[in-house]
């Protein structure tokens, strides 16, 4: 199931399977757009929920919008704002209409509805716009799972009309249904009638552990286009990008390397480490020899286990560096071996890899 | 009384006059060290305090030297820790042979003396050493401030002793003698006396305000040897720079550019701006037109306003990278302007020079 490919976009091309480092508020979290280039990373994500509270959709838009703003030319694809409505947001009502809420930052009430999140992606200036979705709870009943996939396959519905086309930009529809089969053979079969030009898989790494999520992809791509790109939200570990894209997956994006790389966690090919522990304090090797990242090439682990311990900004700056180049060395790893037809043997190259 | 010059050390050329950015804890807080090179900074400083107490010199020796730790190949000079102790250490207690205390990082106890801080900053592999001296505190009346240079001399001429020359390696004495005239003169001529690669002015800065410390440079810098670098330390504001260097100083180190790129302030050729204000956050401008910097080049103020409200850690590296390419652009100004006998026309460059 595993596919090779390439998106063109208005903003240049991507290189699938592809991993996509999040730019919430408009920066790659400790990271210059000049050093995220540098990792190979061609696309990033920004977030409608974040962007429209601060420093406002409109705002961006008269500055020349998100990729002027944030000084990233490339691609970037943007989140439509339900996933954090539900996870960050203060007082939500959700009806048909939309969802109201109030800013976690300072408590003021927005509203937020297909036609609005199709509106700030296109202030923004977003290469990929995602489609307003409800992210289905988990656990969750399956009735209920029911219920939140039709409204968002209504929202989809919408979210399609309120989208302004333009050449080198693309609407993606977002498939829920938790990890019922029939509901995401009928949520496919939805956002295929309406059309769009990729399909995310949503809904999934919310809790419901590796097993069930591959039983889920396993389940649910064969009812997606074969030729639109297909993108799992919010994944994952390294592991969980190989098993996914051997079920057909093209495009991920996870807060994990940067938020590791914030916390002091190491990803390498022999596994995961925690530069803080004790035993790295003398360690005159680099985080992973086999990497060419500049953290790799001029830092040892005692300087970085110093610097966390000195808790000095340049720590989380090397090793948010280290992770995201990891994340695109594996993705080049994973292109290379589809082309090869040998992505059974990659954990030959990274053995760390559970 | 400007001098135009250049030093030459083991670690490579410094032209002078020369500003020198703090790495107390072996990292420029939030630089790289490729990207403090970009700035056109040629020496770095360490700080002995900090780097006993962690990760300890012996360690830093183990790992090949500072130079090697922080990957900064080029000149570092460190300071001798007197100063930190007085402003950071925990119970001290000063004795003619050195001063006892607690470290305030977990409490434990060090004795730090002049062998001790030249063993500590020959372990380090400092390209220019500074002798242990005591600060003297301000406000000081002249009594104290006589016996507390008295101690400081007595602690050169020990340092002397306990430095280990090396070729292209130097060593610098402190004047001390707080604002009274017979005091530095008498401290200079110690100094002289011993003997030094380069000589420092040492105890202003601390509260005194421009006025006093010009007029203590104006009695200080004619008692010390034509012949040799001139290092008043922890200076300062670019008024002070450009006034210092009027008055025959050639190197400079501050915390300023630095810590304010952190906070949020920003030096321009036409003052100091505060980029979380309200008035930049629409602000499709660079910080400072006629800066080169990368800062400078791709971001405007509308976006490092957003970068601080959102308190990303790219706020404080962008700005911490202009900051030190303002005061190194300044520096080159002050070294062309010596060149040029226009000096006192510097300001025509630098109108915010106040």
């Amino acid at each position: 199931m595993a596919r090779r490919g390439r998106l063109q976009t208005a903003h240049g091309p991507v290189e699938t399977p592809a991993f996509m480092p999040v730019g919430t508020a408009a920066t790659v979290k400790a990271m210059t757009p000049d050093a995220v280039r540098t990792t190979g990373a061609e696309v990033v994500l920004g977030n409608t929920y974040h962007l429209m509270l601060r420093p406002s959709a409109e705002r961006v838009a008269a500055l020349g919008g998100l990729h002027k703003f944030m000084n990233w030319p490339g691609p970037i694809l943007t989140d439509s704002g339900g996933y954090q409505v539900m996870s960050l947001a203060q007082r939500r009502t959700l009806t048909e209409d939309g969802v109201t809420f109030r800013s976690h930052i300072d408590g003021a009430e927005y509203h937020l509805t297909p036609e609005r999140s199709m509106e700030i992606q296109h202030l923004l200036d977003a290469t990929i716009t995602m489609a307003l979705d409800e992210c289905t709870k988990w656990p969750v009943e399956k009735d209920a799972a029911a219920e939140s996939m039709h409204l968002s396959m209504r929202w989809a519905a919408r979210s399609k009309v309120g989208f302004q086309e333009r050449d080198g930009y693309a609407l993606f529809g977002i498939s829920q249904g938790s990890v019922f089969e029939d509901l995401r053979e009928e949520s496919c079969a939805a956002l295929t009638e309406i059309g769009f030009d990729g399909y995310a898989v949503g809904g999934l790494a919310v809790g419901e552990g590796q097993t069930e999520m591959f039983r889920a992809l396993d389940f649910t791509t064969p009812h997606l286009p074969a030729d639109r790109p297909r993108y799992l939200m919010g994944v994952g570990r390294p592991g969980d990008i190989v098993g996914a894209v051997a079920r057909g997956i093209d495009m991920f994006d996870c807060v994990l390397p940067t938020r590791s790389g914030r916390t002091g966690k190491a990803f390498t090919r022999a596994g995961e480490l925690n530069i803080r522990n004790a035993k790295h304090a003398d360690a005159d090797i680099p985080i992973d020899d086999a990497c060419a990242c500049p953290t790799c090439q001029q830092f040892s682990r005692a300087y970085l286990n110093h610097l966390f311990k000195a808790e000095e900004i340049l720590g989380p700056v090397l090793l948010t560096w280290h992770n995201l180049h990891y994340y695109q060395d594996l993705m080049r790893d994973i292109r290379a071996a589809i082309e090869a037809g040998t992505l059974e043997q990659l954990a030959d190259l990274h053995p760390g890899i559970a």
